[in-house]
């Protein structure tokens, strides 16, 4: 695994995640539980009748587990945290069973001007499902260290 | 609790969480394990080290709590599902003990012309600690039915 600084990444760059994340119901059910108890998350009966025909996962789950990927792929070693994410879009249901991959692209790498060790790094994330339908998309930004 | 339609909204109008969601260093760790294992958000002495001085929680489960918090106001009875977020802002960290409140703030209502039963509600959730602090906002976008 490469030990990444900011100044290893140019626009246009593309990293893919090494393994996939797969959603089980016992995994839906209890995130919903905690953080987005809707009934097209939580139960297996209601969400038939919902408009999703069946259990899907939280939108914030697969923000989650998505990330949970980008982190997989190692470029996140020297991040100093993150200011935020614009333009989220959740484009297809993700249901039990689906198996999400993700991909990072790199977009804009901006030096910091007031503090020289480090500075913003902007990357578009997808996530894949295994029948390779892009089930969300989002602009992440983090601050990472630069080489010295 | 009201029992809230699309058309029950217009923009200017806010809600606050009836209560608040307290983070504890076990809930902290724990998602970081799953969702974000860097270690400013798993490991207490390492944390002491980093840039943030300490534990604190991963945005993405600052972000799901604070969304728990949005649910538990009710306007989400009648949900269809969400199509996005836009400029999510992480401002301070969330360390183990806090107490955050969410509040919501209606944004804009689109009926949709495609389909008469539904619209798009865009709102806007800040995210504020026991300091009065606001740490995180972000704009959310949901599906919501119509009255018929």
């Amino acid at each position: 695994m490469r030990d990444f600084y900011l100044d290893d990444f140019k626009p246009g760059d593309r990293f893919e995640s090494p393994h996939g994340y797969t959603f089980t119901d016992a995994d839906i059910i209890t995130f919903a539980h905690r953080y987005d108890p809707q009934i097209f998350h939580l139960d297996v009966e209601a969400a038939k009748n919902s408009i999703f025909g069946g259990l899907i996962a939280s939108g914030f789950q697969t923000l989650a587990a998505t990330f949970r990927l980008v982190h997989a792929i190692g470029f996140l070693d020297h991040n100093m945290g993150g200011p935020g994410m614009d333009e989220l879009r959740w484009l297809k249901p993700v249901r039990p069973g689906d198996t999400l991959r993700a991909t990072a692209e790199i977009v804009e790498v901006t030096p910091s001007r007031s503090k020289p060790d480090r500075g913003a790094l902007k990357y578009k994330v997808s996530a894949v499902n295994q029948k390779g339908e892009t089930v969300m998309t989002v602009l992440i930004t983090s601050l990472v260290l630069r080489r010295r």
